[in-house]
C-alpha cells in the first residue's frame, strides 16, 4: 500500500459515538479524520489538547467552539485551538466533514 | 471576524503560480489552504520540511510524491512527509484540492 496515497473506500471505519463514523489517515505530525455524521447525530462538549481544523464537505451542521455558536455548511473552515471545548448537534440531514489534528491523535490510528 | 470560523468567499485569494490561486486560515500549528487549480496548471517538483496532507474536493490531477505518481481524483487523501519532493499537473478541467501543512507555514499566513 503507498503511504503517500489514499482511497478512504478501502479504509475501515469506526464509530466513535452514535452516528459518528471516522476514517483515518495520518502522518508525523497530523492526522486527517474523515467524519461521517448521520441525522440527529450529537457529538458532546469536549476537548483536547490537540489543534483541530475542519472544512465541511457535504451538509451542514450546528458547530459551537468556546462561546461561539454556528450552522456550518459546505465549504465553511472552522479552527478549534488546543484546549477549547467544542460540540456538534447535526439536523435532519447527514453531513460529512474533513478533519485534521496536530499533534497527531494516537488513539485515532486504525 | 470569528477567530473559529471562516467563510472562503470572504477571503482573499492569492496566486502563487499561473493557474494555482490559494486561500490560507491557519491556527497555531497547522495552516490549512484551499487550492484552486486552473487547466493546465502546472506545480513544479519542491519540498518544504513542513508536513503536508490533502484531499481532492473536485475534479482531478497528476500528483507525483517522491517516486510515485497517480491521477488523483474527488475524495482521494495524500499525504506529503516533510522534505519529499512532490509536484503537480493538472488536466483539461479546474480542480480544487484542501490542504493542511504543519507547523504552519509562515509565508502563507495573509
Amino acid at each position: 500500500m503507498s503511504t503517500y496515497f489514499h482511497d478512504p473506500q478501502d479504509r475501515e471505519s469506526r464509530e466513535l459515538l452514535p452516528g459518528v463514523t471516522v476514517r483515518t489517515f495520518w502522518g508525523d505530525r497530523m492526522l486527517l479524520s474523515l467524519v461521517d455524521l448521520a441525522p440527529h447525530a450529537v457529538i458532546p462538549g469536549h476537548s483536547h489538547p490537540h489543534e483541530q481544523v475542519g472544512s465541511v464537505l457535504a451538509g451542514e451542521f450546528t458547530l459551537t467552539i468556546g462561546d461561539e455558536t454556528r450552522l456550518v455548511r459546505q465549504g465553511d473552515i472552522y479552527i478549534v485551538p488546543g484546549s477549547v471545548v467544542h460540540s456538534v448537534v447535526v439536523g435532519d440531514a447527514a453531513a460529512r466533514t474533513l478533519e485534521a489534528f496536530s499533534p497527531v491523535r494516537e488513539e485515532y490510528k486504525y
